[in-house]
């Protein structure tokens, strides 16, 4: 598929019915999109949305929020989702720096898949697992924070496994080579599906952090 | 080099003037072993001493404790010490397990170099970084306790980066290829440079932890 012109992908999205365009009218009310009291997970960075779309079918009884930067990759997700009836699964257009505007309190767990490795250290701000980012997500969980992350990048492992550590999490689990592993449960993104072909290592960590931030 | 029998490697190591043989008799009170205050650094399984020798010879404002199980290992260590004067630097021959009765709040920092993975998961105890040995490390250490840790094998560091999380340890480096770092200060083990030389990846990491544990 040709990258579309994002005048034509923002026609695009801007149809589907998953797409939650007013976001920023639900802050810290986000359930009422959903209708019930579920617990809400999100992904940023869902590019395709191949695995959230994936874990929405799986877990009926979680909502999902996938969030996405580029309009023009979300319209293969929004293909995907044409003909699939996800009650549990909304997406929002929107870059991840303003995640703190958008959500309050709400939040159960953050999903960081094959995310921007921002290789330069003078970028490390940059990556979904710095200090300023880890900031962001304390005000937007609910309970204990939580988060799971899958990438191809050693260096960005590396990064996150010390910037979690540092900023007080827990690591649960942690796979140098997840295939490796009985991963039975475990959800493809299209990124992870093309590494795994090319025998390249997936690497994935859990964690977890009890004490309830200042918010 | 043929492994030699137990009684015999005990006569040769039992010669070297780098050995404490009456360990028992210095437990807190190890740096008049060495007569001055500076810090005490040991490495448990320290094998045929490559690492622990060259470290003491780069530092010599450091002292060295290492300490090994086998006696017939050792005596490749203490052939190798024969025609070298290194004051800051002893050994010691005795099992790890019973490391809180031999030291008490005198420890600075403690090296975990290719240990046995022990990879069967009901042996995972005697893994060098399991909950049980952290406990006994708590008690040995002075000041922030501090572990450095490097290994070929994934599984015990996958393991040994959740444990030392779970005990309250910060990782402060953690790398998952040393070879493609920039490794100026590396001290080599026997093992290391031969999983080097099989293009293995080396796994690397430095944890301390803050907080001063119940003695």
């Amino acid at each position: 598929m040709r990258l579309r012109n994002i005048k034509d992908a923002h026609d695009i999205i801007g149809k589907s019915s998953y797409l939650i365009s007013n976001y920023q009218e639900y802050k810290g009310n986000f359930k009422s999109v959903f209708g019930n009291d579920n617990k809400i997970e999100i992904e940023i960075g869902m590019g395709k949305g191949n695995f959230i779309i994936e874990k929405a079918r799986r877990n009926p009884d979680i909502n999902f929020i996938g969030i996405e930067k580029y309009a023009t990759v979300l319209v293969s997700a929004m293909k995907k989702l044409e003909d699939v009836n996800l009650p549990n699964l909304r997406i929002i257009n929107m870059d991840a720096s303003f995640i703190e505007d958008v959500f309050e309190n709400e939040i159960s767990k953050v999903y960081l898949n094959f995310s921007d490795p921002w290789p330069k250290k003078k970028h490390s701000d940059r990556r979904l697992t710095s200090k300023i980012f880890l900031n962001k997500y304390s005000k937007i969980f609910e309970g204990v924070m939580t988060i799971e992350m899958k990438t191809d990048n050693r260096n960005l492992f590396e990064y996150s496994l010390v910037s979690l550590s540092e900023f007080g999490y827990t690591l649960k689990e942690v796979y140098l080579d997840l295939y490796k592993n009985d991963i039975e449960d475990n959800v493809q993104t299209e990124y992870e599906k093309k590494f795994v072909s090319l025998g390249m290592p997936i690497y994935k960590l859990y964690a977890i952090h009890n004490i309830d931030m200042e918010k």
